[in-house]
């Protein structure tokens, strides 16, 4: 999982404290049996295959995919990273357990690496220059693991190249920033070497997250084509997204030594943080600090932009009945060090779950009705990149036959509850799946009724449901719903928030997220990994053998309606400015009344003997759905953002995030005519989607 | 048929000459008998059916309703037109031979009409002012016609208004434009009154070819949106393609007054025409003319925007066993005056095609294996506005589900042979449908036959062929190939080029379009009428109920090599500059053995006996084929226009038309590198999308 955005800043005093944006998982089982394989046209969901699956998802074979997948650094395009892809090949190429076939694709991409001669340095310089103090360039050695050629060096990937030095820039004329993790913020407050790991799950004091700083996704220089060697290309001087200014990340044993010493006034009290000192706001050094006042932070920055091959490894299980629809699901394959949380929990899930279904396939047990494509993306950490470019050149055939998109990123943050977001139709096929599964532990709880322990709400339709959450940009599931309109969900175990308040777990993309703290500390036993793998199985089974798609449209309704009650809220504003509601309220009875009347059609169908045209219109349908809410011209400036429901949302108010932004906009602009004309475009382009997503719900021979 | 682009000319002295672009068309038989229905997931084209339709196409029955939808004007959004809406829906719903259902959609867009109370007018004034000569305000009323309320005054339409005054404006100061027809360009020369309609088929010295000056198409107010009433919609002072000075047309009969008389140098020898005089270009009028040389042309435009509700008629007969598949038939219904060849050699007919199919499905005989969706455009004649509204508001259907769109606007223009414009995937079905039927008179042979002896060409695949035309934006089909990707074709019947060299039929949008003209001098006995009817109708029920759908995609693969070896034309310049076409190269081989080899797949199952679900496969390969050549990143200047091979060319090299474009301004913009850059990009996006179309007919379980 990858992604930072960071807003201000400043040099020598970085206060920076949310990062990133969290993504999704798996985990493994065990035990073997054979039903018959079926090619008929009705062929079902097969229960007895199913539970075969959920019985042989091993925990221990994870474990040890884990272990082998995370022995070694493997950022995108190194040595160990194309080994990994040889890994793959060698696992859904194999004669007992493989699939039907695997290859890769490769796209060469833009990445952002550390200069290997001149090191990244922050250091605290005096009015002659002469180095006071320096950040450690590299993480402790503490478990052996922190050192050697392959641990990159912590950088901010796609920050430029430069050399600013002040202490505390002027308010709109920052030069440089400094990141780093507060142990207020990811430690729950520890902070001390005797209480992080490797005695505890705790970041370490010289842990140092690293990330990319791009600011949209895919490969930089090739918006909307696929990377190919001949492809054409910005100029990256001409490529946006970069950051505009140097940055680097820092561990928070260093940010005590900077940001204890700062003068100035105090910081507001939600600036404050667990380094065991008042925080202030600069300018300059303290009078009564380690530093001299007129001290200075100095950064070099010397991170570089290659052109890298990347791979992605695509493993594909043809279909029975209908190898014209896919199901997919992926993780990415590169790390940051070693990875053994991120991705490699979610891989080594990958890895034991197509184990299963090849060795059936292999056996003749069992082949789906629907094909099944694994991915296993490159350079995700850089910006989604091999996931991207993908559906780029892809997407003709995605978008007509692609069923459903299962990410499966880190599948265990913690070992609390199943986690998972996605868009509405998926809800019903995740709850199915997670009412059949027991959950990890001695509870005797199924992981549906475990989960909504965790994280509940209360459904106009159902009464008391888990939460599935919402998707935005952080793993690869990015393009497939935002730039394809292809149903998605990503997949994890996670946290008890009552007993850590941490943002994500603590090593996260540090030297410190090896096999060992996933073995000692985040899921001993892999009982949650497993979980996960039981769970993204079934969702994967139910989506590709089901005659049926497992995909409820009418679960849109409660969204819409729930946007519709926000959009309220603009009323009277809107009113003022001519703007109405009504066909948007019009609108949304139409889209809830076309899915009742479309779930009672497959009700109707399914009691009956539908023949196979039948049911692959109704899948048409249910498949296309999700298509419908795509317009690429309501977000000309979003890169890749076309789904309209799901945009980013940068207004305050939770309604459609075209109007909730166009209508903040507006509002600050006051009674500028041309802002409320954009209120009432991007109301219109909402209102014909939904119109046009209730019409393709409708009998298809009405028009 | 609309359409028209005018560049350059002067207030005072009008010679522009070419008009418009020309749209397509149909006619009528007669006979009946009753093979049995079947709704079988097998269901194949019944050649019983075929023969009985054919047969069955009266063209009797063609003649009296062309009489009818042309005895009065009709123009867009008049009341006659809604009377017409009114007639389409009583025939479309006739118990005997209605169709399943038939309804109205409507739209509030916006159009452009002469002032009631202030007639535009051309003068030629002295230089007190004093009014010397008049252009006529209406056609000379030589049939009875050409007289009344209901015929609108000859006008430009959103030709803003203004009163320009000049006799010859500066090179690049054009104040104002006069178009008129030339006697050379649609007479062959002739221009006396006996020589003219009703005496023959040429147009009357007074008659006036009205049209609309807007550049793009659809309503001017809501590009990409449905123009429900509620919609966003463009200040109409935002709004763009409206063209920025007034223009008048006139007839040649006025046209010489002002050009015979002007004075200056002579124009050059292809501006010179049949009005008896020499052409030249000015400033003022000539010496020893009729007018004083410091006399003036004094122009006054009072048209004014309002907007409108136009109807657009749509009937639907649902298909037995695959009714999620559309195939589109239509024509607008709206004219200039009485619009007897424009459009209603069209409008008669598909209502009596829709008559013989509604006939056969009321009594049971017949019901196509996939939906047929028969429609009546409104407001075509102002910017194929109803169409273009239609694909907006039913995007996501059409997308998912549109198998083919034929369109018959004018069916016939002449008597000679068949003409065809589509997309290379068409060109089968028509070669199919066209060898069944007989031509029109006694030579005995097939339409096929004749045609092939008008306009042929060398195919490397067949050998010599008919020539199929390409479809640019000349009726409404424009929105369907350009917009949303669904092969679309324009049949009509045409002239023997041999005998004519008449820009289009003489009357052409003027108020000489009338019944008697199409029934005395343009097919007399409608037999043109009754081929094309015959010919459309066996299309579209080949479409409707082939088991395969007869679309060869095959067929794409000359385009792309004739394009491909214009493009050889362009690499040494692209070497220079860096830009290989080898990936192009590779691109159009790789569709070319994709294609062949789908082919050879459908061959094989056609031998066996494909179960449902592998014909449903095939055919929605078949089918979004020609979607996989959309991308609405590549032309982001061109409204609508996503087609990557058939969007407007403006360069001269006949290739793929973003690369000639690109081409051609990077090579007048000598080594400007974001000039080069652009070339780049569109061969690109080119080659990613003939990638994207070869790998949507492998086989559907490769990736």
């Amino acid at each position: 999982m990858q992604w930072v955005k960071v807003l201000g800043g400043v040099v020598g005093a970085a206060a920076l404290l949310g990062l990133g944006i969290i993504v999704g998982h798996f985990a493994i089982p065990k035990g073997a049996d054979s039903p018959a394989p079926s090619a008929s046209a009705s062929q079902d969901l097969d229960l007895k295959i199913l539970e075969t699956v959920i019985e042989q998802l091993d925990a221990n074979r994870i474990r040890e995919n884990l272990r082998e997948l995370s022995k070694e650094p493997h950022l995108a395009t190194t040595p160990r990273d194309e080994a990994l892809v040889q890994l793959l090949l060698q696992r859904w190429q194999d004669p007992e357990s493989g699939l039907d076939s695997a290859r890769t694709t490769e796209y060469e991409v833009l990445l952002s690496f550390p200069s290997g001669e001149q090191p990244n340095r922050v250091a605290v310089v005096n009015s002659t220059g002469a180095i006071l103090f320096s950040c450690r360039h590299s993480e402790e050695n503490l478990t052996g693991e922190q050192g050697g050629p392959n641990v990159v060096p912590p950088y901010a990937a796609y920050a430029p190249p430069g050399t600013p030095q002040a202490v505390n820039a002027a308010k709109y004329g920052v030069a440089g920033v400094l990141v780093y993790t507060d142990p207020k913020d990811i430690n729950d407050g520890k902070s001390l070497p005797n209480e992080t790991f490797p005695h505890s799950w705790c970041l370490p004091p010289s842990g140092v997250e690293r990330g990319s700083y791009f600011e949209y996704f895919g490969d930089p220089l090739t918006p909307y084509l696929p990377a190919t060697p001949s492809s054409f290309r910005l100029n990256s001087d001409n490529a946006s997204g970069f950051p505009p200014i140097p940055i680097q990340p820092i561990g928070f044993e260093d940010a005590q030594v900077l940001l204890c010493n700062l003068g100035g006034n105090l910081a507001p009290a939600d600036w404050q943080g667990g380094l065991g000192c008042d925080y202030n706001l600069g300018p300059g050094f303290r009078s009564n600090g380690i530093f001299p006042e007129d001290g200075q932070v100095n950064v070099s920055v010397h991170n570089r932009l290659e052109l890298r091959n990347s791979s992605n490894v695509l493993g594909i299980i043809r279909g029975a009945v209908e190898p014209d629809r896919y199901v997919l699901y992926g993780n990415h394959r590169d790390s940051w060090v070693h990875g053994a949380v991120d991705p490699s929990t979610g891989t080594a899930v990958l890895l034991e779950l197509s184990r299963v279904l090849g060795t059936l396939l292999k056996k003749g047990t069992w082949r789906p009705r629907r094909s099944i494509v694994f991915a296993s993306w490159g350079a995700e950490e850089f910006g989604l990149i091999g996931s991207t470019e993908f559906t780029e050149e892809f997407f003709s055939k995605l978008q007509e036959r692609a069923v459903a998109y299962i990410n499966v990123d880190i599948s265990v943050f913690a070992n609390a509850t199943l986690r998972v977001q996605g868009t509405p139709p998926i809800q019903s096929v995740v709850f199915s799946a997670a009412k059949q599964i027991s959950a990890p532990g001695s509870s005797g709880l199924s992981i549906y009724d475990n989960w909504i322990r965790y994280y509940n709400r209360s459904s106009s339709v159902y009464g008391l449901v888990p939460s599935v959450g919402t998707l935005g940009a952080g793993s690869d599931y990015a393009p497939f719903i935002h730039f394809l309109g292809i149903s998605s969900m990503d997949i994890a175990y996670t946290y008890d928030r009552s007993k850590t308040s941490a943002r994500i777990y603590p090593t996260y993309h540090t030297a410190f997220d090896t096999f060992d703290y996933v073995d000692k500390f985040l899921d001993p036993g892999f009982s949650s990994h497993q979980a996960v793998a039981r769970t993204a199985g079934s969702v994967l089974l139910r989506l590709s053998d089901s005659l049926f798609l497992p995909l409820n449209v009418s679960d849109y309704s409660e969204t819409l309606r729930s946007f519709l009650q926000a959009a309220e809220d603009l009323r009277v504003l809107l009113e003022q400015h001519g703007i109405s509601l009504g066909p948007l309220v019009t609108a949304v009875e139409r889209f809830e009344g076309a899915a009742t009347a479309f779930n009672q059609r497959i009700a109707t169908l399914q009691e009956g003997t539908p023949d196979p045209l039948q049911v692959r219109m109704i899948n048409d349908q249910l498949m296309l759905l999700e298509r419908t809410f795509l317009n690429s011209q309501a977000f000309p400036e979003e890169r890749y953002y076309s789904h309209v429901l799901w945009a980013p949302r940068t207004g305050s108010v939770a309604t459609f995030p075209g109007l909730s932004n166009a209508y903040s906009q507006a509002k600050n602009a006051g009674h500028e005519p041309a802002a409320w004309a954009e209120v009432q475009r991007q109301l219109s382009i909402v209102v014909a989607a939904l119109e046009g997503a209730a019409a393709t719900l409708r009998p298809v021979a009405d028009l």
